[in-house]
């Protein structure tokens, strides 16, 4: 099964941070890559993808200039949409069906507007709880309900760059090199 | 039990939007209160405050010159200090301990960079993966987890404004005026 996570929207100057924590949060929490729609950012795009190739496994950063398209070719190739939003149906109500499923996913994340022809695309339109938050927090709960916590357990191979877990202070394994 | 998050070193330009999405998800996923670090930023703190007022319940937002004050005041109020980091131990691995305490909890998220004081001064540093991803992100699955999901069913209380569920589209009810 594969999982792609969408962010529709990116507007180049404001979102740049916000979409960079939708990017390392899809990746960290067992996402395979994502897909970035909206204004073209490639700096924002190889920036993510850098940090990704540093911290080892094969999550891919992708810019697309239109959602529909995309949206249009996940569907074709028979991916479920989902698409995460304050207004759809408790997540949980639907956990156990989207679980059951080995249908490849797309995961739908907005930025401030989305298009009402996103909603109709979408398989379930689902909400991590109903009140405004923010679409990385969203997305973060979704992912980690959704692997049930194993994401958590990750291995990233290849990695050039490992935090060492520590009770206290910071340890880090950078190329068999270790930093305290 | 009184869960506060503390969210460190606030920069008034770059970390507006971050520290609002900070912030909203610590009130949507069960949090009390939000303590504000780092640049003076009325601005922002009225404009949580006005959003968590609106959509109802009783969650507060503040403003702190400084952190170590705080984190001191809190620590001989008796909380737990719990600091989320991507250098800590796996939270997974401390869960069930810290959810068995009935003591008030204090969550710090950090920016950019964290005070090694802060390291010292935790009853627990704790990650959420050790990857490099997002401080909302690790805000938001450490609720998650800790509420055991209770918090996606949390009511908030006097709202005006609140979102009835759709399996597509928008339905918004505005002190009794609904609107699709």
């Amino acid at each position: 099964m594969e999982l792609v996570v969408l962010r529709l929207g990116h507007r180049r100057a404001r979102d740049k941070r916000a979409t960079t924590h939708v990017g390392l949060a899809a990746r960290a929490l067992g996402a395979d890559r994502i897909i970035i729609t909206g204004d073209k950012d490639e700096a924002l795009v190889d920036s993510i993808q850098r940090v990704a190739d540093r911290w080892g496994g094969d999550f891919k950063v992708e810019f697309r200039a239109k959602w529909e398209p995309a949206i249009d070719e996940f569907k074709e190739a028979g991916y479920e949409i989902i698409h995460l939003t304050m207004y759809g149906l408790p997540f949980q109500t639907r956990l156990a069906k989207i679980r059951k499923s080995t249908r490849d996913k797309l995961i739908i994340v907005g930025g401030e507007k989305v298009p009402g022809e996103v909603y109709q695309a979408a398989d379930y339109n689902l909400s991590v709880t109903s009140q405004p938050h923010s679409e990385i927090a969203a997305l973060a709960v979704f992912l980690d309900n959704f692997f049930g916590g194993e994401e958590l357990e990750k291995e990233f191979s290849r990695a050039r760059i490992r935090v060492v877990p520590q009770e206290r202070g910071k340890r880090v394994l950078e190329a068999g090199i270790s930093s305290a």
